[in-house]
């Protein structure tokens, strides 16, 4: 019994995850073949986190798909809320969100709220603001196209936030944030607002057409409880509920259920260093036997390894490559020191790649920035 | 003692207010006749508003002019949510605002939270967002110099104003608020965080000039309960406490103890007609006997005379002349028809005229308005 329990908030996430009781707790539906078939079709391609269920879940995903073959196209919209540098896991609802993009040609609105966790935590405000403009590059590096794409930081565009905030806000009570999000009446006022800024770019598309946008939100599983809050707002101000899918949490590197942008030592940061990234990843958690021997005659769990999880949620997009990865670990053919050398030389490829992509986008991040 | 009750919230006004027994209990200071003096001295002037303690309380005033006497000028902060057309009572705080700008040459930042109302009662946001602007042209025409004056509406502003509002924002707590305005968890998100937006024009120009500037915020004494909450959240980010300056409440035409925007018959709109100003006045509670003949023998009771109030708050700044007003009714030569027929000339006088400067500066209006 101890093995079930687990708590997602977007605080905390503890314990082993069950997604399949966690579809029931919070309502959403799994994202069955058919409807990842469904997408490819309209998409004219496959993508592995759909093939590979890393997104999992969602709310009216038909619905959404039943508009855009009617013509009616909808927008992306996602986010991050900075409070540090950005960690890999982070990329994955941008980079599905940037697939979208590439494939259906739709437009994607990116809330940096840098408010966020400076009201939660112990950040200050300047801080946050800086983080915001570091996690702006890179996401805008993930090559997104400019001219699709709107990337803000709420505290320069609640000149359009708080407007259609506070619209949202009247239908929240401090008895549904404190339900959903665990509040007490010691949080401070800024959190308890909070919601409604994060629920604004869920509609904001219909507000500036002047007419209703379907908008998909592809964001980790621990985010939906603010739209658990809110769609039934948007609803009452006379828009579309946006549609939802959700993503799972990649591992921290020793194991933990969802990597922390505050643990450094469990976490691989963008801005990490070939020799950190080479190092961390050295020290991460294995389903392996405790001796190449014991590994060699018994093989591991992919299950369990963090290493081969990397592969799956991010790094290695080939089923047939990760398979080949995954049945290494199982049967023991692939030791833990030459597994975890691997992914790391895959990391920091992609680490220097992105890096690349940042020196030659940095002085067009403002063609993707939006203020007022 | 049932004559002692009374409550006194931003929300609503009842009972007697006892003024002596308010200061005790918001920690506000009495204005003194040295104090008065002192502010005559500097201004070069009497202000009738300061003379008869329309304005009474204050908080911090004594520095605030030490401050200005050693060259460190302040700029003048108030402020109306607006639920309805504008009343005369309304004009208290901005009719000595004025005066401060024409005798100290001071700015004057004017914040018209086009929210609040939307978020606290039952009006909607663009209607709220219509009366802001139908109240700024209101205050305008009160002759501030468009060089020296801001005016701006929350909803128009809030690029400027949110990110100062969530560092206040994170130093109230729910608690601090719920105990402050007598909130429930049952109250809205957007009313919840309200406080903080109010609280920004206070430090605003500390903001804007990056140094600290000091502040006074003339203000209904209702209305010190935001800044009970907020002063010390801006002690803690570095600013100045706002000085503050308290005014007494016009009673509503029925003797209510406060005028209210939102009951018709007690209350004189600036947009009433010349025939509804004058059948609203003759419709007033004076303080005069049940007869005519009785009046003439035992007099009435000014303080009770709501035509003598408003005499004394607003329409008769000549002390002579006020005193010859009390006199009649106190000692029963001036009758309740005839008074009140003076009084309704009077308004209608003012009103008009104040009409004719709406009309001259209506074009103009942007020139007083920031956005942003």
């Amino acid at each position: 019994m101890e093995n079930n329990k687990f708590e997602v908030t977007p605080y905390e996430v503890t314990g082993k995850v069950d997604y399949e009781r966690l579809e029931k707790q919070f309502g959403i539906m799994p994202i069955d073949d058919a409807l990842v078939e469904r997408i490819e079709k309209l998409a004219g391609a496959s993508n592995f986190m759909l093939r590979r269920r890393i997104f999992f879940a969602h709310r009216d995903l038909d619905w959404l798909l039943d508009e855009y073959e009617k013509g009616n196209k909808f927008y992306v919209y996602t986010g991050i809320a900075p409070s540090n540098q950005m960690t890999i896991a982070q990329l994955i609802p941008f980079t599905f969100a940037k697939w979208l993009q590439d494939r259906l040609d739709v437009e994607v609105y990116i809330q940096i709220p840098d408010e966020e966790k400076a009201l939660a935590r112990n950040i200050d405000f300047d801080t946050a603001h800086a983080l915001g403009y570091a996690a702006a590059l890179d996401i805008a590096a993930l090559g997104f196209d400019s001219k699709k794409t709107k990337i803000f930081l709420d505290t320069e565009y609640a000149g359009v936030l708080y407007k259609q905030a506070v619209r949202v806000a009247k239908h929240i009570t401090f008895s549904m944030v404190k339900d959903a999000f665990g509040f007490t009446n010691e949080n401070n006022i800024g959190s308890i607002f909070y919601t409604s800024m994060q629920a604004v770019p869920a509609f904001l598309k219909s507000v500036e057409e002047g007419h209703n946008v379907p908008c998909l939100i592809p964001l980790g599983v621990d985010q939906d409880v603010h739209f658990r809050l809110s769609r039934d707002a948007l609803a009452k101000l006379g828009y579309y509920k946006p549609a939802i899918i959700h993503s799972k949490f990649l591992p921290g590197l020793s194991g933990a259920p969802k990597m922390s942008a505050h643990n450094a030592s469990d976490t691989i940061y963008l801005s990490d260093t070939p020799e950190v990234i080479e190092k961390k990843v050295m020290s991460a958690l294995t389903g392996q036997q405790a001796t190449a021997e014991l590994q060699r005659k018994y093989g591991g769990d992919p299950e369990k390894c963090v290493v081969c999880q990397y592969y799956k949620f991010f790094f290695e997009p080939d089923d047939a490559k990760l398979k080949a990865i995954f049945d290494g670990e199982r049967n023991g053919t692939l030791l833990a020191g030459e597994h975890k050398k691997d992914l790391a030389k895959r990391i920091i490829e992609f680490v220097e790649n992105h890096n690349r992509m940042k020196e030659k986008i940095k002085d067009r991040l403002d063609d993707f920035m939006v203020r007022g």
